[in-house]
């Protein structure tokens, strides 16, 4: 069994950075323990090293094929899926009362990251069914409920985001899906989706579309839209599935992440498409932003998945590949050594550890603000809502933009066999493409932090996350030996308040084109920081530990991680620079380049 | 017909900026003037629109196959091949007493990066006969010479560079490949050959493998190493071809770059392999490095070739796509505007030509040194070779991984279309990806940048170079309103001249592995200095022609350039102050951790 995850590093950052069993003392995580919460990750691990990572290359080899009305999806997700039902994994964070495990958050993501390092297509089968359960369960009246929860959380139905329509992408306000009244309990349904995750497959006998749509009349933009169950076929008087006129009319061919169709759909063209209105009309949106931030996490942390993976199986051949001398005895009588032996290999593996760890740790803190706005009240559950608020644009784009590096260099670290399917390089570069895009661009993103997130509030989130990069360096200027980091992070909070507090006066002066022109870049600097904050975090946990006399693997293990640690703040915290000089150059030279230009 | 190149600007940089028309002064190419070079570009543009691009996506999709002993590609690379050999493209830069067309290098690499953007698999064929043509012109005996160089030219015969092995990729000097001397003119071949281009296929009538392997009793390591011409088919006494014990023993399923195969070749399992020397025993590798240095130049030149295409295909999707509105007005009852109007796909869109246009700069800057040097005598000769040689490895590892971030901005721009195969920006992506591994991988370019090239003849290439860019600097210097930025292009040649001094001192004091650790890092510091000092004398060039009142055609093209020149100076140049921080640093971080750390 190939290894694609560090087990001892997730128990590192839920037990010894973040200490997940603390959240045993409030009420909905009672019934857990450090144990049994182990024993969930246990669970994980033994299903995606039986049955997801198995099939990981053959789901790609052999994508979803659309025959007659019908997509056909690889034997495994049907297993997966069933399995995913018996063992609780789609109903993990969703409360007893539904037959769901109540688990935190910080524990569900973390089990993401197993499926998803192990077989990423397979994983977003029930994190969709997930999501849109957790909708209907916030949003939906009682009756949608009864109807749609067990079947999801069973695995028997397959659930997804129909949001996407062809002059619909980014700009989800200009969605042309209509739903008409009638004077039944449902609207009639007409229109065109694309891009639809597992929008039709037959591993499952429905499919339900949580799908946005305007009810005729409403308001113009987002503050028309409203969220609708569409199940493909609904249940009828007698109780029986009959066809809901949602038809499959297409299916698309990607660069990856294969193992999982995306759908065309025709909604309504015989008028005999029924959904079933969730919450009020008109707030759709706000209530599918529910299940977007959470998708967007996981977005982030199916990227740091993949790269995850990638780095395990770069590391795999670098110490199994003989080639070359070291550079101080070149003498080519002397046996070729590992290529690991090579400064500019061991140099790529640790940007890849730096870079997946580091991501991962600021994925948990997240997840650590959602459990914990979940638990607290008033001003506490305020502050960790904003927390979360403000990071998960990072935390999608930080591991979707660095994990497309991070597999390249672990490809790289192959030479020529990383650009064949001898090895599985090749499929994590083309899967993790997708994460920049879905889910909301980078683009979209860098607009969501510096246009919204960092305002909101008159800036109350933003002032938060500084105090809690500030506390974190409180706790480790007490060990001397990470006194030159702080400094160094103590330096880049600065430059991200200096550069924050330019943009915002050029937005208070001129046209949001030149505040927002740049806000990708500001994104990444951003990104750059929470990293080193989670690093710094990290690092903390890590020098305490070896003072506790380890034994000889965790000795290893904290040692490693320091050597980590240290390359991100040497090698990619100086990224900054760069960033942070062009930021504070609001010349608005891509606003002002009319589009004549870019043709000769 | 889809615009996959500016031709306008190939116009600009051949004349206006490099003046390939002064060449005409010296002897070999005293046949031609700027109207019959321009004609060269425009049956290059013919070929290129007429068949290359139309099979583009087809040989992606239809990749060679390995059926019975056979290597079976698509049916256009015969007729490509032929037309190569009927318009002299094969021999285009070879003289003409061979029935070459003797065209400065400026002009064929011109022409190399018309087809790769066309079509960049096809572009192979052709230019791994070229270089095999010329390694045979400029070492191999007459005999060898007028048996293979007329079917060569012709195209009626492939040419490849048989090197790697399963046991030596980047590290040359531990091919196993034995030669075996007779009592004939020929020696006795044995051994295995991975990774070979085109080295075997069924559009061709016979494939000549220039050959590296060890005379029995050689000297260990890369002094042993001969160079061999090796058929798949020899001409027996009647002037039949026979086999020649030459074997596709299978084939490499690769990520892109499909339409080309890579074979991996068994010689003389059965003791019939002949292989004929060329020049002397032991010289191979030297000989060899002719080829692989103008084979290293092309792939710079394919990398900003497929990025190139790439952008004027995001171009094309950007200008159609409406998508949102400007920020300032987010009116949702006003129109949408096409996706260019909007700051962040310019700025993804500029980053592609400030990538593009500069790297191509770089390119036929070395072409002009090539082709100086082959004209000039004496000190002047040797200035342009030392500066060829020097600039080698930044003009092919820039192009290739700048190509990369270049290509996957291109795709970013079409959101969920770019990675759907309905576009060919995914395509691009998985093409491009071969460039920082093959001829080199970018890690190896980084040792032999600062290891060697940098040291050579007591740094005397270096300060050629520094020269160089201090002449752009004073040309530039007479155009007011490219001060500020000749100012900034000074201040990193001062910081290229400090990182590199301190890397030495380092060098002189400790072992080569501290000196080396970071020499990728340094690679990619050199590249964004010597693309910064290109973009200076395309921009002098540009302003230049501003000021002689252009018509209004000329004028659009000259204004955009300035603003891709800008973008690069914005945007780009700052990424070498976190680099040069990192460089100032040898902490020796990644030569001290010990393997062991890795595994966790």
């Amino acid at each position: 069994m190939a290894k694609f995850l560090s087990e001892r590093n997730l128990r590192f950052l839920l037990h010894e950075v973040f200490d997940v069993a603390a959240l045993t003392q409030y009420e909905p995580y009672k019934e857990y323990n450090r144990g049994l919460l182990d024993m969930v990750l246990e669970a994980a691990m033994e299903l995606a090293e039986g049955l997801l990572w198995p099939s990981f290359q053959e789901m790609d080899k052999n994508p979803p094929e659309f025959v007659g009305d019908q997509i056909r999806v690889h034997p495994s997700i049907k297993k997966f899926m069933e399995k995913c039902g018996e063992g609780g994994w789609i109903g993990a964070g969703m409360p007893f009362e539904w037959g769901g495990q109540q688990l935190p958050r910080m524990i569900t993501i973390v089990c993401r990251f197993i499926f998803s390092a192990a077989n990423y297509s397979a994983s977003v089968y029930p994190a969709l069914t997930s999501g849109a359960a957790r909708l209907i369960l916030n949003f939906g009246k009682e009756e949608i409920k009864r109807i749609y929860l067990p079947n999801m959380l069973s695995g028997k139905w397959q659930g997804t985001m129909a949001l996407t329509e062809p002059e619909a992408g980014s700009s989800l306000s200009d969605i042309k899906t209509t739903a008409e009244p009638t004077e039944h309990d449902y609207y009639k349904i007409r229109g065109q989706k694309i891009f639809i995750s597992a929008g039709d497959h037959d591993a499952v006998e429905n499919v339900i579309h949580l799908l946005l749509a305007k009810i005729k009349g409403a308001p113009a933009g987002v503050k028309g839209i409203s969220l609708f169950v569409v199940p493909k076929k609904r249940v009828d008087e007698k109780g029986q599935l009959v066809p809901n006129d949602v038809v499959t009319s297409g299916i698309f061919h990607k660069l990856g992440y294969r193992g999982c169709p995306i759908a065309q759909l025709s909604i309504g063209d015989n008028d005999d498409c029924r959904g079933f209105l969730v919450g009020e009309p008109n707030k759709g949106l706000l209530y599918m932003f529910q299940m977007m931030n959470e998708a967007r996490i996981e977005v982030g942390v199916g990227a740091a998945a993949i790269a995850s993976a990638a780095y395990y199986s770069a590391l795999e051949y670098s110490k199994k590949r003989f080639q070359g001398r070291r550079l101080s005895t070149k003498d080519p009588n002397l046996p070729q050594v590992p290529i690991i032996e090579h400064p500019d290999i061991k140099r790529m593996l640790l940007f890849q550890r730096s870079v997946i760890e580091g991501a991962l740790g600021l994925l948990v803190q997240c997840a650590k603000y959602a459990d914990l706005a979940s638990v607290l009240t008033g001003e506490e559950k305020e502050k960790n809502n904003l927390l979360l608020d403000l990071l998960t644009p990072v935390a999608k784009s930080y591991p979707a933009e660095m994990g497309l590096l991070s597999i390249s260099a672990g490809l790289q670290c192959l030479g020529g066999s990383g650009y064949c399917d001898d090895y599985p390089l090749e499929q994590y570069y083309r899967d993790a493409r997708i994460h920049p895009i879905h889910e909301g661009t980078t683009g979209i993103h860098g607009l969501d932090l510096l246009g919204r997130k960092v305002l909101m509030r008159d800036g109350k989130a933003f002032q938060l996350f500084l105090k809690e990069i500030e506390e974190a360096i409180l706790k480790a200027r007490k060990f001397e030996e990470l006194e030159s980091y702080t400094d160094k992070l103590k330096e880049s909070l600065q430059k991200l308040q200096e550069v924050t507090h330019h943009l915002i006066e050029v937005g208070k002066k001129g046209s949001p084109e030149f505040f927002l022109a740049d806000a990708t870049l500001y994104l990444e600097f951003f990104g750059i920081v929470s990293v080193a904050w989670q690093w710094i975090v990290q690092a903390t946990a890590a020098v305490k530990a070896l003072r506790n006399n380890p034994n000889e693997g965790d000795s290893r293990f904290y040692t490693g991680k320091l050597f980590a640690f240290r390359y991100f703040f040497e090698y990619e915290l100086p990224k900054m620079e760069g960033l942070a000089k062009r930021l504070m150059n609001s010349d608005g030279l891509t606003v002002n380049i009319h589009p004549d230009y870019f043709f000769d």
